[in-house]
């Protein structure tokens, strides 16, 4: 049996609003381009926040709801916990030379990867390219996303 | 370079039970079938809902664990908040012809989508075929489901 | 039109760190594997939880934030709900031959998927291999998931 093609192609979905949220995506993403792999980026939902020019760098970890954070259910939504969370969190990623969410996104279009809103989304959030950063390409209905999705694989995060 | 092939198919899970977590895969499969694309629906675990007759109308975005509303974490919690926020979410909706998830199904299933029910999660809630809307035509093992994706991308939302 | 391939291969990401965020993609690993699908599973994020020795026993179903349990809000918050809903849904999973989640994944890795923790993920969480059980074959990057992935679907869950 011959080994498989290489993928080629990847056109990530970003579709929530919490910093656990969005960075899988992004990190498929640089992960993708550092192959050599052709990435887009689609931000739908709370996921545009990721690339809203006034919310992109308030993002916080979702710290009810989320037991992977093996903390008491009730604690996690106390004032100021979200926020602590978070700021441990952004700490360690700092360690490790993961950039914030707006510096990696940054990084990541300056390796070609292009970013593009969903038209749905946008017009729901009342939201005009003028809200969002300028690496964001374009903003794109369902259809124009398929298209340019065609020969790669689509990952819905 | 040719132009890569289009896609042909789209397979989209919808696995979560909030408004925010069922209207993404609704979008992507509407917006398949306006294409050309097949489009088939797989409802499982908490995205049952969105097809149960007695629950499908009473769907609420999820106003905890979602820091992406820019709500401090603890009003999300309040009694009546979640009602509220859908309420708003719905209204918007509605002045964009985004349809309510009922009718927003029926449009779907009518133009040619077809929609299915995980068995292993119908089993797991203890639902049945009667349980679920008409449009749903059958209850389907994972093994079927990969059947019926074969030849095109599984979305998993 | 002739039939399309059936799928040969599948490559699932579990990123979330609640039961009803590792069950889907455990189940759809499972029923891959019953079909004569090549399986692999990377665990990223949370959903490092599921292979991790002194987490994987201690899961949750996330109570709230989770609309889809029909429970007011404000009442999946206090203390020890969480724990009841998991033991209530853990019994229904044991009646219908679902096993836990330990003896799940270590049934699944018997069947000959792949299992794989994620790197940037490990880092973070400051996890190495001996954090994990046994049946985890490597901690590998996003660069080798695609290599892994290619030739066949990525289902991110």
């Amino acid at each position: 049996m011959s080994a498989p093609a290489p993928i080629e192609k990847v056109s990530i979905i970003v579709s929530k609003g919490s910093l656990d949220g969005i960075y899988p995506g992004l990190i498929m993403a640089n992960g993708a381009r550092a192959e050599g792999i052709e990435a887009n980026m689609f931000f739908t939902f709370f996921g545009m926040d990721a690339i809203h020019k006034k919310r992109h760098e308030h993002i916080k970890v979702s710290t009810v709801g989320n037991p992977g954070l093996h903390m008491a259910t009730w604690v996690g939504g106390f004032p100021g916990v979200s926020s602590m969370v978070t700021h441990m969190m952004e700490k360690q990623m700092e360690e490790l030379d993961i950039p914030p969410i707006p510096e990696f996104i940054e990084m990541i279009a300056d390796t070609g990867a292009g970013l593009y809103a969903c038209k749905a989304s946008a017009d729901l959030f009342k939201m005009a390219k003028e809200d969002f950063i300028d690496q964001v390409q374009d903003i794109i209905t369902v259809g124009e996303f398929y298209e340019k999705a065609a020969g790669g694989q689509i990952i819905f995060t």
